[in-house]
C-alpha cells in the first residue's frame, strides 16, 4: 500500500478541472499556506480551470472571497461552492411554514436570508415562540450558548414534528496548531442521538456539491467529462469519500488533517484511497 | 401531527413531472398494485411526465421493464433509473486495476459487464486469486453462499486497500405478506462494521439517482424547475428523505412500508415529513 | 402483547427484595409520587426490604438522602446506590497518575475527593495544565460551559492517552412536564463520537449497580437468590434491561418515561419485555 | 505514550490472582503458544491462583478442559469461566415460555440444555412452530446456513417480542495466520441493525464474568482485594476494557489480536490503556 508521492505541477497536465477543498489545501490556522498563490496564478494563466468545495456555512462566498484576498490569494466569489449554498437551495425551493431557528453567528444566517425566509437566532428563541418555527438549521459552532440552543433545539423536536437541517456535517475543525473545536455537525450528531432522529445534512461526502461544481463547470465547457476533473483535498472521508462516490479523480494532500506519518493507517484503516498523494499543491 | 390524505390525482394536477419508486408503489409481493396500470396509463396520455427510481442493483433496466410487461404495466427501460446503474457509471469512470469481486446473480453482474471490466463472482474467488481482485461490488443477496462470501470479501479486505462499493444499502426487502428478507445493504453494513470502514453506497437517500432523474428529465424540458417535480414512495428514511434533500416535493403512500397504522409513529420518530400522504396512486 | 397490569401490591407478596430505580419512580419533576410514602412504609414494616438504583453521579447518597427527606421520604444513604459510587470505585482502586479533571458541580466533585483523588474542575483548566491531568471524568451536566469543557476534553485526549469515565450515561432528563434537559451521558458520547473512542460507562443497563446491590443484600440474607429480588423500573433500556441482564424479574411501571399510551410501542420496537407492568407503586 | 514491556514473570510478583484471556494468551491457530505450559506450571506450584475468562459459547467449560489437555495444558473446568456460562445463567434464573431457539453447533447448545430448557436449532425450526419459540440465542457461527437462519430470527422478532440473548459478542475470531472468520457477535448485529432493537449481550468487556470470577475466587479468599488480581488478555476493547472497568489491573501481551507494530496506534486510537504490556505469559 505504500503509496507515490506525485508532484501536483504533474497533475495539471493530466486535468483541466481541477476542485479544492478550501481548510488544509488553500490555508490553515496560521493562513495561506505557501506556494498557493503561486500555484492558483499558475492555474490561472495556463488553461485550467478551478473550483473551491468548502464544508462551510459560516459565511457567505462573497465573504470568504474577501478572506482569501485579506490573505493574498484572489478567488472570485462564483469560483466558491460552501455547504451553505446546499442549504439555501434547499431552503428555497421548501415550503417553510414559519421561520427558520439557526444555530450560528448572524453571519451565517445570511444564507437563511438569500432563502427568502425568515429567520431567528436559537440565542433569541423563548419556548413562548414554539409554534411560529417551521425549520431548524445548523449553521456554525458560535454565536449562541451551547447548553441553552441544543437543550432548545431538543425540546422543540420532541413537540413538533419539522425539517432539521444540518448545513456542515464536519466533526471537528483546526483553530491552531496541535488545537480543534468542535464543529456544528458534531452539535447535530449529538442532539440526533438523543432525539433518534436522523437530519438532513450537507456538505461532502455527499455527492450534492461535486454535482453542483459539475453542472457549473459545464455551463462553459458542454464536453466535460468526469474524467477530466480531479479533486484535491487533506481528509479522506469527505473530499476524497465523496469524490470517489461521484466518480472523479482524486489527490490527497498532506497539508492539512493527513499527515506523512498518519498516511498508511489512515487509509488503511479507511479503505478509501486516492488516486494520487502530493505533499502540497505548492511547485 | 395529523396529515390529512390527499387524492394521488389532485397532485398530478399540481406537478408536471413524478419519480416514482418502484417497490410498494407500483407492485408489492402480490404483484401490480390495484390501479396503478390505470394511473400510468393517464399520465402517459396527460402531459405528465414520469422516471422510476429504483434501489435495486439485481437486474437491468431492460429486464425490470420485462417484469413490469409480464405484470401488465408497460414502462419503457429508459424510464427506470436504479442504483445499480449508479454502480455502474462509478465503475467505467474510475480506474480499477483487476477484476470485479461481485456479490449476486449473474444477472446482477451485468452492471460489471457493461462497465468494461471483467468480473468474478464471490462464489467462485479461491484464495490464490487475492491480487487479482481491484474492486468489490455488493449488489444482490443471493448468487452465493452468505457464509463463503462475506468471510471472503473481510479476508481480501484486510489484506488489501482496494474500493468497496455497495450498490443497493437496503437493510430489507419484503418476500410475502407479513414476511421480509435481508437484503445486501444489510451483509455490507455487517461487513463495515467488523473492518471498522465505510464503503461507497450509491442508492436513494443518496441524492445521486435524483440528480440524474433530473439532468435527464432536463434534456426534454430545458426550463424545468425542481418545483415542478413530485417524488413519490413508501418509505420514509430512503424515497422521502433522499427527495426532501434534492429539494422536490414528496408524496408518501401506503401501499407498502408504511401503513395507515404506523404513519404518525414513523414520521414522528424520525421526523421526516412529506408533503402529502396518499392511500395509493390509483384514482 | 398486550400486557395485563398488576397491582404493584401483589408483587411484594412474592418477592423479598425490591430494587427501585428513583426518578420515573420514586418521585418525578414535581416531587415525590402520589402513594409512594405509603408504599416505602409498608415495605418497612412488613419484611420486605430495598435498595435504590439511581443513574446518578451529581450528589451523594447522603445528599439524596436529605432531598428524599425534605420531600417527605425517609430513605437512609446506606440504601442508595448510584453510578457516582461506581465511579468512585473504580477511582479508588485504579492508579491514576495526576488530578481528575471532572464535568459537573463542585457537589459532584465529592466522588473524586471520596476516592482519594485530587480534583480539578473542567472550567478551571488552563492548556498548561495538560501535564497534571490523570483521568477525566463525566459527573453531570451542570457547574461548566459546555463550549468551553468540551472543547477542552476533546484537545487533552487528542494530546493524551488517559482514562475517561463517564459516572452516569442517560442521555436525557425531564426537568418539567414535557421538557427535559440534555444529560452529562449525552456530552459524553459527542466527544466519544468527535474522537472516535469509546470511554468507560457507570450505571444501568450495566450490571455493575445490580451487582453492588446484591452483594450488599447479600450480606444480610446469605441464602439469598436471584428470584427473590424484583426491579422496578420507568426505562426499558436502563432499569428493565439492566435486571434483565443481571437475571432478576422486572416491573416497569407507568410513572415516567414509559407512558400507558407509548408502552406497547416502546416493547415492540425495543424487544424489551418486563415481567410485569404496573401503573404506579402506589396501593 | 511509549510503554515499557515487562517481563511477565515480574507481574506474578505483584498479583495474587491472575485472570487469563485464553485465545491469543493461551492458544493460537497453531495450538498452545510457546512457553505457556511451563508459565501455567510455575503457577500451579506457586502460590497464584487463575482462572480463564473466555468470551466463548461454543463449547461447555468441560469441552475447553478436554481441548487444553490434548494440547497438552491441565487446565481443570471449574477454572474456566466462558460467556456461555453467562448466558446459561439467564435461562436458567429467567421465566422463559416455550423453546429457547439457538444458532449453533450442537455442542454449543448444551447451554441451553444445562439451563433446563428445551432447545430448538433454529437450522430445523419452519414457520408454523412461530408460537412455540419463547427466547432466541445466537451461540456460535456454525451448525446452520446463515441465509435462512438470520431471516428466519429477523422475521420471528418482527412478529414477537421475545428476548434474545447473544452469549459471545466478539466480531471475529482468527482461524489460521493471517485469516479470520466473522463470529456470531457480529451475526447478530446485523439483526440488531435491521430490526432497530439492542439484544442482551454477555461477555467482556461487560464486567459480569469478572464479577463472576470475583465471587469465585472470594470464597475461597475471604480477604480478597481487586488490587491483588491481574487481568491478562491480548484484545484492547474486550479483555482490557472489561478489567478497567471492573476496577483492576491489566496487562497486554502481543502473542494474539495486538502486535508490536500495531500497539501504540491501537492504544491512541481507543484510549483505553492497559497497566502493563508484555510480550507473552512465557518466561
Amino acid at each position: 500500500m505504500l503509496m507515490k508521492v506525485t508532484p501536483f505541477k504533474e497533475l495539471l497536465d493530466q486535468y483541466s478541472f481541477v476542485l479544492f477543498d478550501s481548510y488544509g489545501v488553500l490555508k490553515n490556522y496560521e493562513g495561506i499556506i505557501d506556494g498557493v498563490a503561486e500555484t492558483l496564478q499558475y492555474i490561472r494563466t495556463d488553461s485550467n480551470t478551478y473550483r473551491i468545495l468548502t464544508n462551510d456555512a459560516s459565511s457567505s462566498p462573497g465573504r470568504l472571497s474577501e478572506k482569501f484576498k485579506r490573505g493574498g490569494l484572489e478567488i472570485s466569489d462564483h469560483r466558491i461552492i460552501t455547504s451553505g449554498m446546499m442549504a439555501r437551495s434547499f431552503l428555497s425551493t421548501k415550503t417553510i411554514e414559519g421561520k427558520v431557528l439557526y444555530l450560528g453567528t448572524e453571519s451565517s444566517s445570511a444564507y437563511v436570508l438569500e432563502a427568502g425566509k425568515e429567520r431567528l437566532s436559537a440565542a433569541d428563541y423563548a419556548p413562548d415562540m414554539l409554534d411560529e418555527i417551521g425549520c431548524i438549521v445548523f449553521l456554525d459552532d458560535e454565536g449562541y450558548d451551547w447548553h441553552h440552543a441544543m437543550n432548545t433545539v431538543v425540546n422543540i423536536l420532541r413537540k413538533r414534528s419539522i425539517p432539521t437541517i444540518v448545513a456542515n456535517s464536519d466533526l471537528l475543525y483546526p483553530v491552531r496548531q496541535n488545537e480543534v473545536s468542535i464543529a456544528t455537525g458534531a452539535l447535530a450528531r449529538l442532539v440526533e442521538q438523543v432525539l433518534g432522529r436522523k437530519f438532513i445534512h450537507f456538505g461532502k461526502p455527499d455527492v450534492q456539491m461535486f454535482a453542483h461544481a459539475y453542472a457549473d463547470l459545464q455551463e462553459g465547457n458542454p464536453d466535460l467529462q468526469k474524467q477530466d476533473i480531479l479533486m484535491v483535498g487533506d481528509t479522506l472521508h469527505t473530499d476524497i469519500l465523496g469524490a470517489i462516490k461521484f466518480g472523479i479523480d482524486t489527490a490527497l494532500v498532506l497539508t492539512g488533517n493527513t499527515t506523512e506519518e498518519s498516511l498508511e493507517v489512515a487509509i488503511g484503516s479507511t479503505g478509501i484511497q486516492p488516486d494520487y498523494v502530493c505533499h502540497s499543491i505548492a511547485f
